[in-house]
């Protein structure tokens, strides 16, 4: 039973220092004491203290700085209100320029959008089945890079029908208040109703780096489907998130007996 | 340069077993070959197997079995559609005693609920604030073990007010075709709208025994909610699933300009 009781130690270990640092007696962003200063503060063996390290690490309440140190979460989880989140009141509160601006300045943190990609390219497969289109036809991808105060936190590939984004006047960097929801509502294509798969799984190499990920991380794939009220897919997007900085909120309404939600998306 | 052309190719040779196990070129359930086999067939060294292997342990791919080798996934991931599952035509298509039955029967899974507890206690913290009731009231806890083809899936606690559940005769084990829901519409305290909070955590230690899980294999916790139509909550309920065996499909309408989805619950 010895073994045993040694996993129980390193897990009560990790539960006392992630509640210290959630509780903020460790300040976020800053350095961890070292190992044989945690080894003698909780009254254990340093490679007690390593095995709590490596299962914080792996939740992403600490990050290893190689040379440097074990550094304290910077951020707390970000809570994404996916009913809110799409409201054009939240969308556009104080010139916020979409969803995500909205959420993050909801919890003090600052908001960065880089967009690694925009223009018109051919659809790939499964955008193009989802939008309905041929296999001539092009769309608008807009691959944002998204940052909460300097974090890495999510990767947003959206894919819009050529002709709809040129209409709506979103195949430009900034598409104003309210994001690109809003300017498809001007034209009267704005989306009604959502769908997500949410997904766990091994990150890419590059999702890895951009993320600055520990091998045990795993991140949200989200595929997000906006709808017009005849059932029409306007937007296919990929959303990457990695599992340890969000908290995913949804709301809905009990379905008709009906089989209404049964369609095959 | 040759540490990240070795993970580049650890990771190639993963997504080809990966895929000739989704492909069932590796039979559900089955053993894989080993691994001295593997680098033979793939032409890599037995430690690159290894790493691919250990990458496809932590997805849920395949489970080391001790002292027998390597085992591939034995069921497939299963699509909870959040909105569809808790359709009453769907809780009682052919007798299914609630939402988890019928998801199952559809995938061809042969579902499995033991009832872990089941009576009168006073209600915790949470879902006492939820449900609004005082110190002294107490709930109905229903906390179930759900497989799927003998696979264990799905550990989901639901508490009601006690008097409510008493009101609709679900205190016993089998709470007839429907499940719960049914019963609760018969009284004319159905639930019209749900919501629920999902995060992916480490998994507790008794968790890890009961899933089976590798090391590095995570656990989706899912606080659920269901309400009435004036916004009482009659239902506070935590489900706990491994995050390589689900895949969570959500849809939901825009929310109107009010911010009506802003309350905080």
């Amino acid at each position: 039973m010895a073994l045993e009781a040694a996993k129980s130690q390193y897990r009560q270990v990790a539960d006392l220092l992630r509640a210290a640092i959630e509780r903020e007696e460790y300040a976020p962003g800053s350095l961890l004491p070292s190992e044989s200063e945690l080894a003698a503060e909780y009254g254990v063996s340093r490679v007690t203290i390593n095995r709590a390290v490596q299962l914080l690490r792996g939740e992403g309440m600490v990050r290893v700085l190689r040379g440097r140190g074990t550094a304290v979460r910077a951020i707390p989880p970000i809570r994404r209100n996916s009913n809110l989140r799409y409201a054009r009141s939240s969308r556009e509160e104080e010139g916020s320029r979409g969803a995500f601006d909205f959420e993050l300045k909801r919890l003090g943190l600052k908001p960065a959008t880089k967009l690694a990609q925009l223009g018109q390219v051919p659809a790939p497969e499964t955008a193009r089945q989802v939008l309905g289109l041929e296999a001539t036809d092009t769309v608008l991808i807009r691959k944002r890079e998204m940052y909460a105060s300097d974090e890495p936190v999510l990767l947003a590939t959206s894919y819009f029908p050529w002709i709809l984004a040129e209409q709506a006047g979103v195949t430009e960097t900034d598409t104003g208040p309210g994001g690109t929801y809003s300017r498809l509502a001007e034209i009267g294509k704005g989306p009604v109703r959502f769908s997500e798969d949410l997904r766990v799984r091994t990150p890419t190499a590059a999702e890895e780096r951009f993320f600055a990920l520990a091998e045990t991380q795993q991140v949200y794939e989200i595929v997000h489907i906006s709808y017009l009220p005849d059932g029409t897919a306007i937007e296919y997007r990929e959303d990457v998130l990695p599992t340890h900085q969000w908290v995913m909120h949804f709301e809905w309404n009990a379905e008709n007996d009906t089989k209404s939600g049964e369609t095959e998306r």
